[in-house]
């Protein structure tokens, strides 16, 4: 049951352990969902570790839950660090949720030349707050790490060389970002960088190439920027199934 | 200029004709974009035309553009049809936009099982809208076909045999979208079935099956209902170079 599963802080869940949902969440236990006491719910923490566990009571003043079983589930491979020109509150937004059900490792947006969103309107707290709520939904076992937006130059310094480091450029005509996951068989890690609304500067692409990120397109029609993001994600999540080859 | 583009009615669009720009898209040229007479603007007729054009007059009663060139560019290969289980009003509304930038052709929602919308919720006109702003958003020719919700046996029997018929369906974990598209060498046309907010019925899969789909996953998380539409279209349309193949 895809509605049944809730946040709990880090470190509460260990197997037999009992414990108190959250105050939030016990409301949303008790009088939207209108669970009972033996009924199976998940529990998450949020930073890996998910539970079955079974509701011991449901009150008023507190829901308790004992702990069945937890299980830590491997992140998916590649590892994906996801690096959007900062957007608009809204795409903002809407990356935050969408990109924790495509299970994105990270998400580090940059200031770029061209954002219109102002590195003041970067709203972490927000973000992960959107995150979480989308890992309830998903049941994905973590939401993305959300870096604060940062210079390009902190991007490019902080991809490691050994991962398959791109930019997504919708000038970019000749290579397309198929061809380019053909030719790296089976990266452990994948930095993406994705211009803003107005895309990037022919300078911004140029670093970026010269750190080292190859330069690669999607072929056809110009995406919107958080489009973008969630196309990359879902090309690199499920265009392969990398675990099997 | 990604913002220079207008709609225009179908049939507008011939080389060398002088035309009025309709009265909203003429106040949006003269008052948001401030453009003056002499500047290039691209015009789109929604229907897989669009031109390249020069602005003649900018005045308060007219916008007029004499058509340069007109092109009628080829949708992508392989002509996709998706037809999810039709969605709550703001997960309907993303679709219809971000489909369009994904060049879907054809947007067909049914009416299943678990479909928490009723087909009076229906909002044709309103997803045609939003699919043509996006259309003057992203540069795409032409906007997916958008269809009233219809009974899945109507989906069914309407999918050709020639092309490659899918399900993606939640509870399959054996067989991948990836697989699948990879055992499927150059199809022409892909219709793919995708679950409501709630998921398919045990018994909408197997009639699906029977009609000669093939059940597919997505490994790992859990994606919403309109997560799962959005991820298949970009992996159809960026996975592979099919043109190139």
């Amino acid at each position: 049951m895809s509605l049944r599963r809730f946040l709990v802080p880090p470190g509460a869940l260990e197997a037999g352990r009992e414990l108190e949902l959250p105050p939030q969440e016990a409301a949303h236990a008790r009088k939207v969902l209108r669970l009972r006491p033996g009924q199976e719910v998940w529990l998450l923490d949020g930073r890996g570790r998910v539970a079955r566990a079974e509701l011991l009571e449901v009150g008023r003043r507190r829901v308790a839950a004992r702990v069945e079983e937890v299980d830590t589930p491997s992140p998916p491979r590649p590892r994906l660090v996801l690096c959007p020109g900062l957007l608009k509150p809204a795409a903002m937004d809407l990356l935050a949720q969408k990109l924790t059900e495509l299970q994105v490792d990270e998400l580090r947006p940059f200031l770029a030349a061209r954002s219109v969103a102002k590195a003041a309107g970067a709203r972490l707290e927000r973000w992960r707050r959107l995150a979480v709520q989308a890992l309830k939904q998903c049941g994905a076992a973590r939401p993305p790490e959300l870096a604060a937006p940062a210079p390009l130059t902190e991007i490019l310094a902080a991809a490691p060389s050994s991962g398959l480091r791109l930019v997504l450029y919708e000038k970019e005509g000749a290579r397309t970002l198929a061809s380019l996951l053909a030719a790296a068989p089976q990266p452990d890690e994948i930095w993406a960088l994705i211009g803003p609304e107005g895309g990037l500067e022919p300078a911004e692409v140029a670093r970026a190439r010269e750190a080292g990120f190859a330069i690669c397109g999607l072929p056809g029609a110009v995406l919107r920027a958080e489009t973008a993001s969630l196309a990359l994600a879902a090309v690199v999540r499920f265009s392969r199934d990398w675990n099997q080859t």
